[in-house]
Formats: C-alpha cells, sequence, structure tokens
C-alpha cells in the first residue's frame, strides 16, 4: 500500500491508522507548494486533489474516514473495529462518519469564527463536544477498553484543537487527549 | 427496524435506502416544530439531535451515510455495496464518505452563497461537481450497471439541488439525476 502523505496535512490521521493496524506500507510524499496534488496523475487517484490517498494494489481510496473503514476492517487482527456482525458495529460507523461530518467542520466553523448555519448537516462546536463527551462517557476509549479507528478519527480533530491553540475543551475531552497522545503511533503536536 | 423520520429531512435518504434494499422497518414521525428532535429520549439515540437516527434491535445509528453502509452490507442479496472483499471497496467506501464530508457541505455553500474557505476539509461546489462527473463517467451508475448505496447518498445531493431550483448541473449530471428520480423508491422532488 501506498500513502500519499505530507506531514502538515489530514493524512497523518491516515498514517496514525496503519501504524496500529500493523500495516505494511510506504509513504509517497506530495508537495503541497510546488501543486504536486493537483497534477494529473494524483487526480487520477483522488480527483478532489487533496490528501490523503491510499492506494492498495488495484484499489484507490480517499477520504480519511474511508481509509479509516477499510483498513481497519482489513486489519481485524489489530481489533480496530468492531467486526461486521458485532452489536457495536452500528454506533462504530456512526461515530467514524460523524468525525468527518458534524464534528471536523464544527470545529472549522469555530476557527474561523464562522456562525454555524442552521441548515448545515452539523452543529456548533459546543454542541458537537457535547456529543463526544456523553459517546465517551468515562471511557477510557469511545468502546471502553477497546481503543479503535472512531478514537483515532474523533480524537485526531481534538489534537489539532491544541494544537492549534484553542482553549481547554473541559476536563473530560482534555484528559482523552492526553490518552490518545500517550499512544506511541500518535499524531504528534509538534 | 424503526426509522425516526421526518418527510423534510435528511431522513428521506435513508428511506429510500432502506426500501431499495427490501429492509423490513417502520417509521417513527419526529416532529421539528415541537422539537421532539431535542427530547431527552431522542437525544439517548442520536446525541446530536438531528434525523436520520436508526434503531436495529439493540443497535442505535445516526448519520446518512452511516446508515447507509451499515444496510447495504446486512442486506447482500440487493447488491447495494461491493462485497468487504471486493476490489471495488475501497472506491466505494470513498464516494459514500465523500458525499457527505465534501459534496453536501460544497453544497450547502453554493446554496448560502458562502465561499468555500481553504482550510475546509472540502471544495467549492464547481470542484466537487467535476469530481462526480468524472467518477460516474458514462455510467448509467457509479459502478457501471451496479446500483449502490453511494448512488442513492450522492445522487440525494443532486436531487436536492434540484428541488431547490438550482441551475442546471450540465447534460451529465442531469441525465444521471434523471435515472435516478425514475427509480420507484427515490426522493421526490415534491
Ligand atoms: N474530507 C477530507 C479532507 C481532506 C483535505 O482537506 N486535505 C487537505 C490537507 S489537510 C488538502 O489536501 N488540501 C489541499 C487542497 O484542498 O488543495 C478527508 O477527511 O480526507
Ligand atoms: N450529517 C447528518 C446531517 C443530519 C441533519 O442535519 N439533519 C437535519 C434535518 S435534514 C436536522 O435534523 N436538523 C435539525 C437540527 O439540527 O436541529 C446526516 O447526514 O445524517
Amino acid at each position: 500500500m501506498e500513502l500519499y502523505f505530507n506531514p502538515r496535512s489530514r493524512a497523518t490521521i491516515s498514517k496514525w491508522l496503519l501504524d496500529e493496524a500493523g500495516a505494511d506500507y510506504t509513504l509517497v510524499p506530495v508537495d503541497f507548494e510546488t501543486r504536486q496534488h493537483k497534477t494529473p496523475e494524483f487526480l487520477a487517484i483522488n480527483p478532489a486533489g487533496k490528501l490523503p490517498a491510499l492506494v492498495d494494489g488495484g484499489q484507490r481510496l480517499f477520504e480519511s474516514a474511508a481509509i479509516a473503514l477499510y483498513i481497519a476492517d482489513r486489519h481485524p487482527a489489530a481489533n480496530l473495529a468492531p467486526a461486521p456482525d458485532s452489536p457495536d458495529r452500528g454506533r462504530y460507523l456512526s461515530l467514524v462518519v460523524y468525525a468527518t461530518a458534524q464534528l471536523e467542520p464544527a470545529m472549522g466553523d469555530a476557527l474561523l469564527g464562522a456562525e454555524t448555519s442552521s441548515s448545515r448537516g452539523w452543529t456548533d462546536y459546543a454542541t458537537a463536544r457535547g456529543v463526544i463527551e456523553r459517546e465517551l462517557g468515562d471511557g477510557p476509549w469511545l468502546f471502553g477498553d477497546q481503543f479503535t479507528a472512531a478514537d483515532i478519527l474523533i480524537g485526531s480533530i481534538f489534537i489539532w484543537k491544541r494544537m492549534f491553540g484553542g482553549d481547554s475543551d473541559g476536563a473530560r475531552i482534555d484528559a482523552y487527549v492526553d490518552r490518545l497522545l500517550a499512544r506511541p503511533h500518535a499524531l504528534r503536536t509538534g
């Protein structure tokens, strides 16, 4: 597998995931300055011209959440996803999608100082953070003792927020971010 | 299964999907006026307080893309998803996630007249539409002759755009929307 990568991009989420999965892959560096992500060669892999993208033999993938779902299911030994027939599967899929469909744009609004329109498919950041506090409960992870791809996707967003110097996210989320950062392969805050 | 539903909501996407899957379900009406989607009972199912939400025995799901992935995999006879070990699986997951992570917010920006910031996880609408034109190719569906959940998620966004009276999306997408609307269970444009 080849992960198209830039250390200053969301591809760091996919790298974390591949490392937790124990997957065999190489990094293909993509330079933003020279716009390598807009070349015909790269657009043939990810027509949106964004990182991350992943090639696995004849398969091509884009979208960090899609890459996470794919890698987690193909590395069952790493236990990063409830199995397809598990009673946790529905909530797992919901949280992985929630990370990209709601938590990320809600944090984007907060960082850009934009008000979240009520017609959007996501809520404001405070509400989104409350959703995760509730789903996390006493933790340590979103599925209790089982660390999953949902923790990587959701956790990465809170790690970013800390990296960009945002306020505390409250004791419960702050402690969760500390636990995430203690994992050897976690996204680094620099 | 119970689908929490309002006919003026994104829950219509999940209904279309359940119907194409031939799934056995009932609709639970949720009234926005009386804020039934913000009651403690509903928040225990979907803490974001949004539709759609789905309950399947002991499982609860939220996010239209998560519901789609779940239902499609659990109804293999309907052939709405490439199998987990299929060479199309990666692109399938990518397109389902792309619908909610990029195409939807890009269309939201266009409808709200908002400029898409370059720090966002999505592109402007014209670029996103170009991505789908390219992935669709000669069609008729995103996976050639196989109609999948990706067509429902991506198609719903273009159907909405037509419903809201937007401009033509070009001959290729307009013809795709016509094909989608010809399916008996498709979202209705009213
Ligand atoms: N929704 C996408 C977002 C990807 C994304 O926006 N990547 C940024 C880097 S963090 C990018 O490649 N931006 C360059 C561009 O849009 O031109 C995902 O989660 O994978
Ligand atoms: N990303 C979510 C979006 C869901 C959503 O925004 N639903 C709207 C109705 S179309 C809603 O329930 N809005 C009420 C609210 O936010 O209070 C999904 O795809 O399921």
